[in-house]
């Protein structure tokens, strides 16, 4: 692997050179959840289509439709569909990433503008979409650029699939990919994404496992309209009572999810998973660290990694229709919309994890005795996955690491949510490796997002060597 | 009386012109709540002080001094005094209002622009501040100036005080109150504040009780940033978690206050105040058509108005930091403040409420062994307000609402807060009436908030009527 030196010579050379490629990406506000925003998603989703046609590839702009958010009838952005070689004699190898980006205002807390990317003295790269999942999505491109400027031949054919929803549920997604299965993805091999991060700071990581995600608001409402609590409060059922009431006993303060059943579902620790925990680096000291607090509920590492990992949780992100803004209001809000989510692993269904939430809720109302009217609605329902690291797809992944950071790859499950990681699996057919460039403290969905500058320039390094690895692989 | 009913006639002939003058003031949208409106507050209040002026009134514009709104420091809006006729033979009647307004946004659901008044033909003057507090403190400056148009001698001296941060905790104004006790206003015979409602829709009433308002924020943090319910949900204690525990422990589902120790500060219903629940006009069927739902705790008029009039409550207004916008966000929010308020009464005192919910809430949240670190904050301790019914400023009020409306006036306390009225009343050591223009429905604080044609324009003669009764009243 000559060239592959050759590679890494010239990624190492152009790296200043990608840093501004990176603040150029950054710098459009590719919002997906945001109506406003909507036309930087699709400016974004032209810009990556436009540079990869210049570079020789056959794209198609597919449009998924439109989507009606806050009333606001929007087009959905595109999905680019591409191709980057076509020789029957190579492997043929689908990347996905996406292109859109969390919302983010500086009022939030950033240090500096979330759209004009900084490269800080410690290495840090901030600004919003930087490791999620702009930089991985850029790391293709630069991989196949540099391999042109070097001259050396790409080794795979390329395929790709860059989505601007998935911070907002990937509308229209699955339906593109189930209807490309066996027309755009024919002939793919192996699928690779780059959307997750390392496990901690310094070692690499392969993951094979990922959680579900089942979306959940519950909606309470009585009077017409807003009221004022000095009139009626103590004479009317309040919706916000009721809500906090009933997101109170969905989940306990250690974490435990009190919906009956939900552990029923979940797949019992066998002794082969429980060494696995031995070996990966991981510490509560850097957790701590990143977390600036301790408000770690466990005592342990392993337990801590279990209830990332292969155990369900829920969490409450807030409520939709109270008073939120700073200052004092003497409101009572008449309809009130709490949000919160469980993460599901094997074997959980969603249908299943639905029925038992809905279920719940609405003994749990009924007991409250209120004549307020009370509704669930599951506005998300993705599945876990998970993969065996044997694959040689895995295998393949793990040499490039080797051959990059000199060091064997954590083999890791993430917490998180890719859901199309399973429908790449299900409907294309082929081994789906996940492979991160950022790091455990990257702060994706947070403020001040970063990709450190090493994470990123050998993370491009890595995306090469990895497709240099699954050319010399027997699949 | 013969000049009254000039004056009446006058006013009667003029109401047209009136709904314009009111227009005028709800076109400056002085929320006092909003930074960025600070200008328009100051100019309602120069509005108002140049017409006074113009009628011949003296003025002082006083400054508050500054105020500290989301880090921005902002001047205090002006309280404009006023002294319109100095006749030692005249009593004096000191007014009341203030010119800020509340918050209003079309996407809060109302059916028009919020500062363009819209007169409906059902008789609704709708436009925020119509009623609260606008339409009063016009209708003040309308009855002096239809006085001299019709040429009537005014019939007391006429001293005001003007606010514009009502709606934001009249910062400010107790200092002034108190400063200007034995200044601007010495001299003062009987207080009158038209800043309240009629318990229904058809009788006006006069208001001799008012409850207090305790204001809480309830604050938990917990990471240094808001994290990502994936990686971290069911590994780290959620300050949101915290909260919704904490807010499900304050109130139950049928009102009542769950910390120990509130109601031991509660007055006795007595015999005789029972009796007065017996002719108050107020029904639970025009209450719920109000509502559009029916979300009554108290299956009987007495209970609800007990529950608004004399017994404290608790009302739970939203959430700080959290996710509140619409759509789906999978954020664990790294510090929420939850808001929630007491309406106080006889013989609460804030110092004990603000220590005992305090101590409630330290204890609760010792018992959910977090992690994070909370903290409650008493934003505001309004006390509450009750007077006598039977004295001569309430008789002459009750002699003008026979002479305008033909009945005699409910005798009702609000479940409200007005804290400057008891300010007013052991500053100024006067009587202080509360004589209200608007009705229950009028939706002050609410969206479509009005103040019907019919209130607006024989509230102006009721000013007029009230200010001839209290000059032929022994004080």
């Amino acid at each position: 692997m000559g060239s592959l030196d050759t590679y890494f010579a010239l990624v190492e050379q152009n790296k200043q050179e990608f840093v501004e490629r990176l603040r150029e990406v950054v710098a459009i506000p590719s919002v997906s959840g945001d109506a406003s925003k909507r036309g930087e998603v699709i400016r974004m989703g032209e810009w990556l289509q436009a540079k990869w046609e210049e570079l020789g590839a056959t794209c198609k702009r597919v449009e998924p439709g439109k989507q009606n958010l806050d009333g606001e009838i929007l087009d959905l952005p595109p999905v680019i569909l591409g191709q980057y070689g076509n020789d029957p004699s190579k492997k043929t190898v689908l990347v996905y990433g996406h292109y859109d980006v969390q919302p983010a205002l500086v009022s939030d807390g950033w240090e500096s503008d979330p759209f004009t990317l900084v490269e800080k003295e410690d290495g840090r790269l901030v600004g919003r979409g930087s490791t999620d999942d702009k930089g991985p999505v850029l790391g293709w491109l630069l991989c196949a650029e540099t391999h042109k400027q070097a001259g050396i031949e790409f080794p795979v054919n390329l395929k790709f699939c860059f989505e601007g929803m998935e911070e907002s549920g990937s509308e229209g997604l699955d339906d593109i990919i189930i209807a490309e299965a066996d027309g755009w993805f024919k002939g793919t091999d192996v699928v690779c994404i780059s959307d997750n991060y390392w496990l901690g700071k310094s070692r690499p990581c392969l993951t094979h496992g990922l959680r579900g995600v089942s979306y959940f608001h519950l909606i309470v409402e009585g009077p017409g309209a807003d009221l004022h609590s000095g009139v009626f409060g103590g004479t009317v059922h309040e919706p916000m009572v009721d809500l906090v009431h009933l997101l109170s006993r969905l989940v306990d303060n250690k974490g435990r999810i009190q919906v009956p059943g939900i552990y029923d579902q979940v797949m019992a620790v066998t002794d082969a998973e429980e060494e696995t925990y031995e070996s990966v680096e991981f510490s509560h000291e850097a957790l701590v660290a990143d977390l600036k607090n301790d408000v770690l509920i466990h005592d342990n590492e392993r337990d801590t990694l279990k209830h990332r990992w292969r155990y369900p949780t829920l969490s409450i992100h807030g409520v939709e229709g109270a008073f939120h803004a700073s200052g004092d209001k003497t409101v009572i809000p008449a309809k009130v919309r709490g949000k919160f989510s469980l993460r599901t692993v094997p074997n959980m269904e969603p249908r299943k994890v639905a029925e038992l939430v809905t279920k719940f809720l609405d003994d749990e109302f009924a007991k409250l005795g209120s004549k307020n009217r009370m509704q669930v609605v599951e506005t998300h329902g993705g599945r876990w996955w998970y993969s065996s690291p044997d694959h040689p797809n895995f295998v393949a992944g793990a040499r490039a690491v080797e051959r990059v950071f000199g060091v064997k790859p954590d083999l890791t499950r993430e917490g998180g949510s890719i859901p199309v990681t399973l429908t790449f699996e299900e409907n294309v057919k082929a081994n789906v490796l996940l492979l991160p460039m950022g790091a455990a403290d990257d702060g994706a969905h947070s403020i001040n997002e970063k990709v450190d500058k090493r994470n990123y320039i050998e993370g491009i390094k890595l995306f090469g060597a990895y497709l240099h690895e699954i050319a010399a692989t027997d699949l």
